[in-house]
């Protein structure tokens, strides 16, 4: 067992009562790989333990999924039986907490099949779930588990006591009280997402090495850091770690060049060396060392998915980019260091949001079923806001934040 | 791995192919618990192999179900979301073949809760999974994995590979054609339901030491082996392995007293040397060296449950009893000798099925939400058919089938 029974204990509770936020009385739903039922069980455990009514878990397979993409005919691949789609919809209605665990078993779990099949059947399972973190109405917690598939991605070999102890850093739990560590973290990041607010800048521009982007910022949009609260006030973590602050851009002012500055898995897919150039906001040339044809299938998807919809800043405070390490899991990876994503919005970044998904377009707030998030920042890439004035003030310079 | 790769794909082949019968173009539901996964990874590819349109999976685990039923509030234990519920309604109403996983990794998964909220929980997920078997609309199937708990339980040391290899020649593994062995080992079953139903018995009588049994045949009820079909006409075995000829009996004219020859696992719990009286048709005395509470609750669910279900019938030919083993699981133990449930009829035995739960009840044809299987022959229990005229013809002597 390579993650020892106390701080597997210790790391469910953080999840439950600091991430998902588990109300006593709430039902919970999990959502794992079978590869991670140690966590699920324990998890499972702690909400039970914080006083939920009811835990669901519901373990996906890799394996399976690899059979279905070999081997369903061309019209099931993107439809799902009405059972998951009812598991993801009575979690909005029953007010749920929701729990997803990360950590590929097989970095590349798709490997060797078509690429247009698993383009398809990925981007099905994206408009699945991508019900819950839009709506407001449920706390939920990406968090992960250390299997060895992942370990050997990371190190080269399968060492998850490794990677356990990285992670155990990277989530706090060298802290006597990991639970108020990370409320202390929280608040930093609500600092900073104050300081660039009070700001007021119409813009962010990134320039390093393959990189000169101007992002316009949507004037109805605030920076914060990752502490979510739903419709009912209920605050949560949604992503265990987390180091970033971030807001949605004005997809519509989105202009440059950008190169991706780590490598990142897309549709269970390696993406190397990615190379982006905006035009009139919309992603209108992508170049790769690898995988440029699976981020070009993807913002096909439709007419978001080519749009930008987050755009976060992280500097080197980061847990995570202080390790010097690549995970090949976008939720540590993101929260290395800078990132954006194309597709959809973060709708709870905007205050007065409009009603239709067509006024929100319109208005500048992207809209689509993919959300993808790429790595855009590092020590090369000065990152500077452009007041109303057109003078630019430096806000990550030498991966250090300014403001 | 203690089953070989090309034992796996045989095996999850027989259970598609023979089993379940998957059609092409079927959907197809498995559930089975965590540890079965390399099972259900295999069944899931063979039954792309045999052309299934998409493959649905569901694992249970009972260390999630543990911390629910010595956690959730009381009025939870019997509840389940809807996503649970529809996943099994729309088995039937979309026609899937079903698959379900049995093995259990600890003997006594429940042991140590509270026995009033096991059984609680375990009789409302009866209740879910009833629909199935008694449906006619789906073709399903049990079948097993040798995980190491369940190998502990059945020979004191968790040896996957030993009990694989019994396994392997109960399931008819050993044979050079394994789906081919099963149609003509259903074929023998066949003959022995039309030798028994040609007679035309009015009862029969168990006697042995402690048993002392009548039991009324119903006159609509026919014998058959477990080779059944859908509604529209697909043949399917729901147990792999099964060995047994059964009818369900007219659950009014039960009278008398046996001893269960083999020990039982009832809501996850061990019942041993069980003795039942039978009055008017219904249980009215339960006796056993450990559990009876088990099946006083039990049989107290509704008012179907203390009535008869089913009665089947087995002898020394069968691969389970020449084992000379307990399996600790009634899908090997009732297959080993003589056996009854109480609880729900098996519908498919009837002709002329009047519509109603109501009727069908007045008519003699029990019904129930439970249906539990108990072992009641052996080698010193003699089975006799009543004629119409009472003359008492042997059917089962000295542990062999006689007609």
């Amino acid at each position: 067992m390579a993650v020892p029974a106390d701080d597997l204990r210790a790391y469910a509770d953080l999840v439950v009562r600091a991430g998902a936020n588990v109300e006593p009385g709430q039902a919970v739903q999990i959502v794992g790989l079978v590869e991670h039922a140690e966590l699920v069980r324990a998890l499972a455990e702690a909400a039970y333990r914080a006083g939920a009514r009811r835990v669901d878990h519901r373990y996906d397979d890799r394996v399976i999924e690899r059979a279905r993409i070999a081997g369903a005919p061309d019209d099931e691949l993107d439809r799902f039986s009405g059972w998951i789609e009812r598991q993801y919809a009575e979690t909005v209605e029953e007010r749920r907490a929701f729990i997803y665990v990360d950590g590929e078993p097989v970095p590349e779990p798709y490997a060797g099949l078509d690429p247009v099949r698993v383009g398809k059947f990925s981007a099905a399972r994206s408009r699945l779930a991508i019900v819950l973190p839009a709506s407001g109405q449920v706390n939920w917690v990406i968090c992960a588990w250390p299997v060895p598939g992942w370990a050997e991605a990371v190190y080269g070999t399968p060492d998850t006591a490794r990677l356990w102890s990285d992670l155990r850093t990277i989530l706090r739990l060298d802290e006597p009280d990991p639970i108020a560590a990370w409320r202390a973290h929280m608040d930093e990041l609500d600092r900073r997402s104050a300081s660039i607010n009070e700001r007021g800048f119409r813009a962010l521009r990134f320039r390093g090495p393959g990189t000169d982007l101007r992002v316009s910022l949507h004037p109805d949009a605030r920076w914060s850091g990752a502490r979510f609260h739903t419709r009912w006030g209920r605050e949560f973590i949604p992503n265990l770690p987390t180091e970033e602050v971030y807001t949605s851009p004005d997809h519509r002012g989105v202009e440059g060049t950008v190169a991706c500055t780590r490598p990142v898995l897309i549709s269970g897919q390696v993406v190397e060396g990615l190379r982006l150039r905006f035009q009139d906001g919309r992603i209108s040339d992508v170049e790769a060392d690898r995988g440029a044809e699976i981020v070009r299938e993807q913002i096909r998807a439709d007419d978001g998915a080519a749009r930008l919809g987050e755009i976060a800043l992280v500097d080197r405070a980061s847990r995570i980019g202080a390790t010097g390490l690549v995970f090949h899991d976008v939720l540590f990876d993101e929260n290395a260091t800078c990132h954006m994503a194309w597709g959809d919005s973060i709708l709870e970044a905007f205050d007065g949001l409009p009603d239709s998904r067509e006024e929100q377009i319109a208005r500048g707030i992207n809209r689509s079923d993919v959300h993808t998030d790429v790595m855009i920042g590092g020590p090369a890439v000065r990152v500077t806001g452009v007041g109303a004035d057109g003078a630019e003030t430096p806000v990550i310079v030498d991966d250090g934040w300014q403001l």
